[in-house]
């Protein structure tokens, strides 16, 4: 066995997956326990060490996957995501850079891509949107040219909500789950534009039967998989004995 | 070829479809440009060409549609639709009418009028609406009913939230979205009217059936459709098999 | 024909149900006008006229019907339904009862017992109450417990969210609508009791889930309504076919 | 008949079933009465003997039903369930423990698992869980992410709402229940860090995607289980059919 093939045989065992599930498991609890000042100040050194040999373990597997698989590892999206997300730690981020130090955790996210069950049903995320894609652009395009509109109207009077496109378009997505908006929005804006409403009610209206056909799009599209399965298959069945039948006759009729 | 024929032929072309599909998008921009001081003081006069030849060729498109179908035009919604959204833009608004101005960005609504899937959603939107008229018209009656109690009820002594039908009404809207129901509408009236949960606890219970009614009926709507395409197509397969196997025990029989 | 039946063949032609409909629908609109101060001063009079002549015409619909079906009249729910509404129109209501004057909108509703369309969609909300009675029941249950709870917990040093059983039941419903649950009660509470979100937080999720299954029981009860219909029709008419052929193999045996 | 056979009728009876559901309805109610001063001033000796004797007849029941199914007693998790609140009741609380004197009431939980269809639901809502476990593991983990970094990210700036995982993870809860989400918490957050935003719109809209497809794992469970099973069984009747019909045929090919 060369040592390419070995190195795949092994990434591939169930306790190398395990190992790997457990170092990630252990990685997320110590990067919480970095948020609590107490614990860093008892166990500190003993967090960032344990941090640092994760990393490396990361490294380590990565490496294994880049020689057991060359270019092939880049043709799944999964080893892709891990590469950049281990990449990421790599990175030296100083004290000041609180932010990518914030990032680190994301490197949790790696159970995901790990764990089959949960890429099964990442899998099944991604393979709804083909069918709500379309629901998706229009219910942006109503984003922006109601932002647009908003901030021509509103913006001068109401900076703070409507005074760049940006702005509006937070506001807007504010108004859309229906986080105050009304007395904390459209009830101010009423005060100077009257007619307001006429804007923001059929936006209300719009966006939810647009969110309401995203949504159906989905279950649809579970449903359609999950319970016409079995019955396909009988179906199926059904046919494939009537075909016997009819083979049966036409036997009978030559003999 | 007639030259009706001909401008027949160019409109129906798929690059055609795409060039104009560009410029609304391209069009769509310059109008979201325009929310920006920055970017108008640099390059104003730029996007209020560009603005202005966009319209042009809505025009031309227009025009070449109307000689290429004549009457026939105006049977499609769409083109009814089109017409009227690029009519809109040719009204002379000066710089005082801001709420025409900031209109003309519905121009980019002309995207679901021209891209094949987005007009196929709104039609399907349309298709389920006969199922549902029935409850869109009790939901409506309610909120009538409701609003002319809730007046004369509670419009004496809060007139910001109850003192007219118009005003009964939107507040009703928002009690039905739940935003600030309780903390920003009910409790303070029931500290005047200690009863008054007796009209809004029922009122949000009864829309909120009256929703999921709506809900469902798009639901069932769209699931019908779906999913049973599939089945009805292999129940349809197993009849007419059934069928040709009776005729040929029919032909055994005889023969 | 006797009175009787003439009676009943009147009251059951098409025109007279528009022409109640017709009443109903101009009446609910000036109890509408009844809003509007301006209006009043203008055309109160006439308005006035009109909701007495409206109620009339009920009354003498009611009695004719009454007359036409005797005590059959009460076995339809509807109908009994329409006697209590108009009853209430006829008691005597001074300018000070300002409470029963509001409450003769609620006329508008016979519009439901009139119009077949939606007499059906209640039927069909009716109907859906059996299969998730047990769910309500539940759902009563847990606001009656952590309403006891509450107010043993919190009523003391809150009083006005949970001083009382009632208030804490009303409470507990804005906390479940998730209006302004944690702003607005949740961290007051906390304040005094830190370890408060244990009460609140499985009280959300658990009302959360209830209601999903009161959702989920109307759908699958209209969806199963709805689209097992055709397919059930189509099954039917493959076994009966079946049963056909058996038959005919049978002849086929026998001669 | 042994005494224990005796006492396993007695406890299968329907009217002890009954007696049970009835005691358990009346100390409900009792519990209820003590949040009110005025019934306590006025007959809380009553009510404290009443609750007293529902104790007494729960300890008989429940040694009753020990006596009659021994150690199978505990194979059922309805009666661990019962005994752990039964139990619980016999604990000391002075006046001074208010915490566990307000959980007496969860004793009208009992209902629950006296009552056949309520269980029945329980059993409905817990069978929906594996289907769906995956999706509830990979919210928590999107939660406990989200939290760490929430945290890091915001905790010094605003200690009251992200100052420690604790905190930050009840505040993300209250985010995604969208209550005062923006208004009260990412606007505030959002002057101190202007692109807050982009932590807080994608964790919104992750988790509603996630809710949603729990909401739709139980969904597709609940629907598979209450339409499918008349549609299988057609299926099953036809293909039995089409099985004897071939015998027939075979039959005939032999004779």
């Amino acid at each position: 066995m060369t040592l390419q093939a070995r190195a795949k045989s092994l990434v591939e065992t169930r306790w190398f997956e395990r190992f790997i599930i457990t170092v990630i498991v252990i990685n997320a609890i110590g990067l919480g326990l970095e948020t609590s000042p107490a614990v860093m100040e008892n166990a500190g050194a003993l967090i960032r060490q344990l941090d640092k040999i994760a990393i490396a373990i990361f490294v380590v597997e990565l490496v294994l996957k880049l020689f057991a698989y060359r270019l092939a590892f880049f043709r799944s999206g999964w080893n892709v995501f891990d590469l950049a997300i281990v990449s990421a730690a790599l990175i030296p981020a100083g004290e000041q850079f609180s932010v990518l130090r914030a990032l680190r955790i994301l490197r949790a996210l790696r159970l995901v891509s790990v764990v089959p069950s949960m890429r099964k049903v990442i899998v099944g995320l991604f393979s709804a949107i083909p069918s709500i894609a379309t629901v998706i652009v229009m219910l942006l395009l109503l984003f922006y040219i109601s932002a647009v509109m908003a901030t021509k109207l509103f913006g001068e009077a109401f900076p703070q909500w409507f005074g760049s496109l940006g702005s509006s378009l937070y506001s807007l997505f504010q108004i859309m789950t229906l986080e105050s908006w009304s007395m904390g929005i459209v009830r101010p804006v009423m005060e100077v534009f009257p007619w307001a409403w006429m804007f923001f009610v059929p936006f209300i209206l719009v966006t939810s039967f647009i969110v309401l056909n995203l949504f159906i799009g989905v279950i649809v599209n579970a449903m359609a998989e999950a319970t016409d399965e079995e019955a396909h298959d009988e179906r199926e069945m059904i046919i494939n004995e009537l075909r016997a039948l009819r083979g049966e006759i036409a036997k009978l009729r030559e003999g």
